[in-house]
């Protein structure tokens, strides 16, 4: 079964070709700038197509990725004709899509419906799922929730101690995101390891551009650092994570503006990048704190102590930890930033072995100690290609 | 040296009169409703005495103690002319005010300069160190700052991933309250124990109706729940703690107000009585949810969850836990709180007694574990009496 799974941002859309069951990737790439006459296009199977070329809206988007894929069908073997559906990453479910569905017009109502609660994106998912159903009308597609894995979490843990009546009224709760993520890092980690991790004590630390940290109990997950946005937490590449609530509203006063503004300074101008003034990218972030940017090297350390934080308050919370798994930008690659987060939990039963640590390549073990300390390659895309497969197959 | 202790809120006056060294509380009472005809006023001594008279301000509360104070002379054995200096309590010193100071003009103005940081506190304890100068002119006076105790965090603990200008501009950060109670919580423990606690690793729980949770590392404050504001971090009597910094410009949005009602929101109408809908004494709740209120079980749950995680949190940032000490009105007298708060933290060498903890009384030890859990009497006069004495005798 061929899946044509799609992220649809507000100007940019990420795709891949995902053949199931092996899970191959065959075509990856995507349009960013949509809306721009500058817009970018990029088409990988063996070779790469790069493209600067006008996109005003999804559609058009999708549709150029579509008649590039029958163009492109010589070399790669796939075309329109061979895809047999789409699969896209929906990030808010709302409370009540704890599992992928297949796209029906009730679906969509749904997904309209909370779209409030995640103005930034659900109504991008389903100008993606309109252009598909347009382009292609009969192909089946499939919806994955980014916070449906965390509709298992407790109430007593998803509820804020907000003024009740508020809350309910509102919706306002903790919900979580990056769930696609981490149920693929667990079924990566149960690969890895050869056994199920069913009845583990698990911390997942998804530390990307956008990080979440996840504790996983019996299976399911119980607890999560993102809350009612993604911007509740870890320190993020722009977003400020955990602060005091009040804090937010005298910095309003302070300088006058409203929830606008200062939602964009929270979201888009603080985290690693806001706090180091270097950029997003934590890799320039250590070479300044190495060349002694005391900036930089403050935002390294106060990186690595929330991530700390998060699994000591993951551990106190599930009565233990059994398995601390890395996944994203920073957790894959950044071999210094697991080195410091572990150094003081050595009284959990951390013990990072150095070596496989800094030298080791690939999904691996990276421990010696009670805790078993996994670095993994977390594909959300192949997590909602195995999902639309297992509805569809 | 008779030491006369005040702290004064905004419609408040609570004092307390003790003899030091010895530390023997002499008389102790209050001034409530400050501002109205029905003010109250409480004086104990031996015996106390309780009235209801108007009071229009801090001064005219003052001037109502000390006179009581002149007139009981005969019954106490203190007057006026026995008290040798006052100590106040002062909710925010800033980052500067590390240790308590004997109070001067350029104190008084310092403290004036950081009003708009603790607007609902410092303007209230100026006007009390205001009322004793012109009342007793040639009595000396000491200030102890709640965040004093904090300054020894570390700037990586303390800072805040928000945009490094913004956060600079408005001195927004992590400045941490319940300094003054911390000191006598170890202060208490180390007497409990018989020994100095300089080298350990301490988790600190001060759950009154105002909670923080605090992690003290070789001697010195290291991390602290509460932040910019007291509102951060733990689940408290009417103020919500931590949630999604977005979620209150959602909340805001949705509701159509602005940062005044939000903050009203958050610091009066949320936490465990906003949660619960029952009220702030946590026994209410707690019957509440006996008789099979679920809010109230919801209510429960969730503060002992945040609890929990805090107590986590910071042994992965100390690198481990070696005392953890209950104080304030739940951390002292709800034993079914520490029991639940406790129930998941054997992993990190903390077993309860089960009989001391239920049916012990007063200050003692609670554990049989690795780590030694304590129940004590935080006093927060008896440490403003012991620094004014310190500075003064």
């Amino acid at each position: 079964m061929i899946i044509f799974v799609l992220n649809c941002g507000s100007s940019s859309i990420k795709y891949q070709i995902i053949d199931m069951p092996g899970g191959q990737v065959r075509i990856q790439g995507g349009v960013t700038r949509i809306g721009y006459d500058d817009a970018k296009f990029t088409f990988k199977a063996d070779s790469e197509t790069k493209k600067t070329l006008p996109v005003a809206n999804h559609e058009q988007g999708i549709d150029l990725i579509l008649k590039t894929i029958e163009a492109q069908k010589g070399q790669t073997g796939i075309g329109l004709s061979d895809i047999d559906a789409a699969g896209h990453r929906v990030v808010h479910g709302g409370s009540e899509m704890s599992d992928s569905r297949i796209i029906t017009e009730e679906i969509v109502a749904y997904i309209e419906s909370i779209c409030h609660m995640a103005p930034l994106h659900n109504p991008n998912h389903l100008k993606g799922i309109r252009a598909v159903q347009k382009l292609l009308p009969d192909l089946p597609q499939v919806a994955a929730f980014d916070n449906g894995y965390h509709t298992s979490i407790p109430a007593h843990v998803y509820t804020y101690a907000l003024n009740y009546d508020i809350a309910q009224k509102l919706g306002i709760r903790k919900y979580g995101f990056h769930g696609i993520a981490f149920r693929n890092m667990i079924e990566a980690a149960e690969k890895l390891l050869g056994e199920s991790l069913g009845d583990k004590k698990i911390v997942n630390m998804m530390l990307g551009s956008g990080t979440t940290a996840n504790a996983t109990l019996n299976g399911k997950s119980f607890e999560v650092s993102t809350g009612f946005t993604p911007q509740e937490g870890l320190i993020q590449s722009t977003r400020a994570g955990d602060m005091d609530t009040t804090s937010v509203l005298y910095m309003m006063n302070q300088l006058g503006i409203g929830t606008a503004e200062a939602d964009e300074i929270l979201n888009k101008q603080s985290g690693w990048s806001g706090l180091s003034g270097i950029g997003v990218d934590m890799y320039d972030i250590k070479q300044a704190a190495k060349a002694g940017d005391q900036r930089a090297q403050l935002t390294i350390d106060a990186v690595a102590h929330r991530f700390r934080k998060y699994i000591g308050a993951y551990a106190a919370a599930m009565g233990g930890i059994d398995v601390l798994i890395f996944a994203g930008g920073v957790g894959e690659n950044d071999s210094d930033m697991r080195e410091k987060v572990c150094e003081s939990l050595g009284f959990l039963g951390v013990a990072l072995d150095a070596d496989a640590n800094h030298n080791g390549t690939g999904e691996r073990v990276i421990s010696t100690g009670r805790v078993q300390v996994l670095v993994v390659n977390a594909s959300e895309e192949k997590m909602i290609a195995e999902d639309t497969y297992a509805l569809l197959k």
